[in-house]
Order: C-alpha cells, then sequence, then structure tokens
C-alpha cells in the first residue's frame, strides 16, 4: 500500500483481511430519537464492536498486514490502544503502549486487561514520541499510528462499507473527527460507492481543530482542546486532513451541552452506553439539524467506553 | 382463552398478533464475560425492545386480542405501564394508568410521555385497587393485569420462542421473577418446545417470595420487599405460581452486591443499559455458578429503564 490515501479496493480488502476477526455492528433506530430531530436516523453501533469501539477496524487491519514482527507499538491513551493491544494478541504480538501517566484509571485499567505492556511518560508531545521511539528501538515492536496511516484508515472505512450495505437510501452519514481516521476512511468509502450521499463532521467547539482547519485551508493543530468528548482531543495529519478537504462535504461544531444531550438521549432511549465522542454526532443533529442535509442521516456511534462513575448525568 | 396457563398454540397465535409491532430483539454475546462465568452465555436483549422492556409482548397480545373498547387500565408504576399506554395508542384506545404517589419521577414521566391519563393513589394494595376499581367504572376501560392474565403470560412467553430459533442447544435459559409472568411465558414455551432445556428463575435475596414459595410449596405474598431491582417487588398469582411448580427447574436468590456487580458488567462490557431487574439473572451466575447447569446459557435482559440519575455505581 502507498503512503497517500487507501483507494477503495484497499478498503475493501481491509474488510477481507478482518471479517470474521471483528463483528459486523447491527444498525438501530429510534422512533422517539426520529421524532425529536424531524429525521429518520441510522445508527451504526460501533460501541457494541470489539474492544468497544471502531478502532479495532483500522487496528487489525494494520496488524494482519505486516509481516512477522516481535510486536506493535503506538502511543495512545484510549480506544487505539486497547484496540491494537489485541489485534496483536491475535498473531500472538505483543503490544507495547505509551500513555500519559495522567491518563484516568478507567483507561489504564483496559489496556492492561487486554495484556499490553504500558509504559507511562509525560503528558507533553515530546515526552510521548522521545519514550515511544525508545520503546520501538529496544524492541523491535512496529509503531502503528492511531489516524495517520492508509491501513488504519483503510480498515475504519470498513464500517461504512457495512453501513451502506445495510440501510438503503441514505442522504448523509455524520461521524465524529478527532485526528480523522474514521471520517477520512467514511469519506473515501462513501465518494467510492455512490457519490451523492454527503459526509459531515461533528467535532466539539471546545476542539474545533478540523473545523478551522477545513474552513481557513490550513492545517492547524489542536491546542489546549477543552471538551468531555475525550476521544477528539488529536489534531488531523496532512494526510487525513487531504483526505477530508477532498472529500467531507462540511464540518460543524457542537457544544459540551448538546454533546452531554445526545449521549443521555441514546442512553434513556436507545439503551445504549456510548462515550461522549460517539454522542457528538446526534449533539450537532439537535443543535443544527439545518446545517445537516437529508431525510435519512446515517450515523456512527463511534465507542462506548467510559468511566461509568464519572458520569456528566 | 381460558383463564388457566396459556397452550403453546395459544403462545403462537400471541407471536402472529404482536409480530410487525414489537422488535424482534437481538441476542448478544461477549467473550469477556464468558470468560468471567467460564460458560457460553446468550443474552436476549428486551432492553432493546419496544418502551425498553419485554412487557410490550404480553401488553400489546392483550390489547389486541380484546374487541373494540373504550380503553385500557392497570395499576402499573413501571414497565407495564409504559407498555399498556403504547400497545393502546396502537388501536386508538386510552389508557389509564393507577401509580402511587411514590413512585420515582423518572417513570412517572415515562408513562406520561406514552400518553397515559395518571391516576395517583396512596402506596397501599387497598387504595392502589379502589382507585382502579373507579377508574374502570368510571371509563368502561378493560383492566389488564400486569401478569395474572393468560393473554399476558402467553405474549412473555413469545421471547423464547425467538430465543430457542436464533441459538441452538441451549442447556438452560435463566430469567428474573417478580410477579412471574415472563418466569411462566418462558417455562410454558420452553417445556413445550425442547423439554431437555432447563428454566431457572433468578431472584433478588431482598424478595424473596417466589424462591420461599416455590420451595415451601404455599404461595407466599411478598412482603416489605427491599431491593435494587425495581421491577421484581410484586408476588406471584395464583396462575403464575401454579405454572412456576409445574415447569421451573430452580429458582435461586441473589444478593444486592451481585446484582450491582452483573449490572455494571453488562453497561461496562456489553455497552447495553439494563435496570437492575434485568442484571439478577447475570448476578445469579457471578455468586451461584454450579447451582445453574450447563454449558450455554440463554438469559433473558429483561429491560433498561433506569434513572440515570441514579445509579448504583
Amino acid at each position: 500500500m502507498s503512503s497517500g490515501p487507501p483507494a477503495i479496493h484497499e478498503i475493501m480488502e481491509a474488510r477481507k483481511t478482518i471479517s470474521g476477526r471483528i463483528h459486523r455492528t447491527p444498525v438501530f433506530t429510534s422512533s422517539g430519537i426520529n421524532r425529536v430531530i424531524g429525521a429518520e436516523l441510522f445508527f451504526k453501533c460501533e460501541n457494541l464492536q470489539k474492544t468497544g469501539s471502531f478502532k479495532i477496524r483500522g487496528a487489525s487491519n494494520a496488524v494482519f498486514s505486516h509481516g512477522k514482527v516481535p510486536g506493535f507499538a503506538t502511543h495512545s491513551s484510549g480506544n487505539h490502544a486497547a484496540a491494537l493491544t489485541l489485534a496483536a494478541s491475535w498473531r500472538g504480538a505483543s503490544a507495547h503502549i505509551v500513555m500519559p501517566e495522567s491518563s484516568p484509571g478507567f483507561k489504564k485499567k483496559a489496556v492492561r486487561g487486554y495484556g499490553a505492556e504500558i509504559y507511562f511518560c509525560h503528558p507533553t508531545l515530546r515526552a510521548r514520541e522521545e519514550k515511544l521511539k525508545e520503546v520501538v528501538n529496544r524492541t523491535g515492536a512496529v509503531f502503528i499510528h492511531p489516524y495517520d496511516d492508509p491501513l488504519v484508515i483503510a480498515g475504519q472505512g470498513t464500517a461504512a462499507l457495512e453501513f451502506l450495505e445495510d440501510v438503503e437510501g441514505i442522504d448523509s452519514i455524520i461521524v465524529p473527527v478527532g485526528g480523522g481516521g474514521l471520517l477520512s476512511g467514511t469519506a473515501l468509502t462513501v465518494k467510492a460507492m455512490n457519490p451523492h450521499i454527503q459526509v459531515i463532521a461533528a467535532e466539539p467547539a471546545g476542539a474545533d481543530d478540523a473545523f478551522r482547519s477545513f474552513n481557513s485551508g490550513d492545517l492547524i493543530p489542536s491546542e489546549n482542546p477543552d471538551t468531555i468528548a475525550d476521544g477528539l482531543l488529536t489534531s488531523l495529519s496532512e494526510l487525513t486532513f487531504g483526505i477530508i478537504r477532498e472529500k467531507v462535504s462540511d464540518i460543524v461544531t457542537v457544544s459540551e451541552d448538546s454533546i452531554k444531550a445526545g449521549m443521555r438521549m441514546i442512553w434513556e432511549r436507545m439503551k445504549l452506553v456510548v462515550e461522549p465522542s460517539a454522542a457528538v454526532p446526534l449533539g450537532a443533529l439537535i443543535e443544527k439539524r439545518d446545517s445537516i442535509p437529508g431525510k435519512r442521516i446515517g450515523v456512527i456511534l463511534s465507542g462506548g467506553n467510559v468511566d461509568l462513575e464519572h458520569l456528566p448525568f
């Protein structure tokens, strides 16, 4: 695979690579939520995916696309770390995870639960990169970036492939954006399969680097992001930004109150545990329904890993 | 239909009556929970059912089995009230719900949300029955009991019909018991379809009237029950007790701590919102795995209606 955006045949290849290992997640609807929003919404439940998020798609595609290696490594305090650890274990390989000491306890516990070797570092970009380099040099592990990697993006795109097969006549698909892996994969898939469907991104207003980058045309890094949506704190990469500029119709920002309202609506009405990041698209629909085109709207519920002891309600 | 236990053909008839109106709920598994329990568990997700519980099965079967009537009535502060109200609305009939003033706010809100006419009474059996009689006399509404009704029991039995079709080779099915509607319907269905499968009931130790009735052979009413499982406070009726004595293999009791542990396990590992009552069977499996026979065990997750502002974690 090249280092540029994955082609649609590479996304289809990814699907063959990972199918049988991951869940084909269900699509649920809620007549109650449809009434509130005034549209027909279809929720692709990646919170019910293995490791509780879509990240296992990209991680397992990357892991199974490499030859025999001593292990895999990444820096992440969250869902990509858990996903890479599980995918590595399927190959009998070790996983080396660099995470900030300041990561919440329930995330450390989850990653450790999958059997990762964890390396703590100071919560700065520089400390994280230095520690990762040291770990990779010492162990020979292959670094799998959470999103700046065509194999990872191709894997994330497989959720949209399933979505388009399972729901007919979708007008638009809305997904959350952090580093842009899910958004890039979704946009590449959707635009290749049916260019009439619009791909929209929803981003917390408190971490709106993708929104500002998209509108200015320059990649603006995330600085001091402040949002409950802890999976969306990262910046776009050149690779994901390039795909997003070309394929995504719009990026909308969402207030913290609307993210919480969306999260609560999904918990109460759909009986699904979703993490705040996964509720950002519904938050956007609650807030600015008119900015999001379509009578039939697909929403990817990106994950369900949340600290039950610190809920926002 | 007679006033005795419904026959299997009546349960199959119920399924025809309600299909298309209710969800065929999915069955989920969790490799993480299987590892903890040391068995293969299959969870029938009635928390994802319309109105958030299995109660819509019995309520809609009863409602659609009656001729044209001015309305329907019941006394319930919980899931049966919401279910009866929705089922009545499908027929364009009104729903009259008698509930104690002391019912939690989120339940009042839910029942009102479905469009019920609510009548508050003092929280005693006598006040409830008097108020119900008055409402029925004045409105001509038909009283649908939450469980002491063959049509309701037949409706609840349809969950097990689907379960047996969707999962092969189950050794036992475990369900929570309160008034015994779900348990009776499940037991009648399972024993008619495959008598080798054992039906087990799980009951909170703090509301163990069914356990004591089952073991003594006499119907012992529920007195001052005290449990977080607020759907399981009611007593068996002569009808449900008779079915349970004949068809159920065992009733096991579960501590409050195990109910909470089961609930948390389902939320964390399966990303499903379930109410405490729905977690009682998994609580039983956590606590006394050895009392529950089988390598492949079916669990009915009975509902997901919970007050998000008062969670036990």
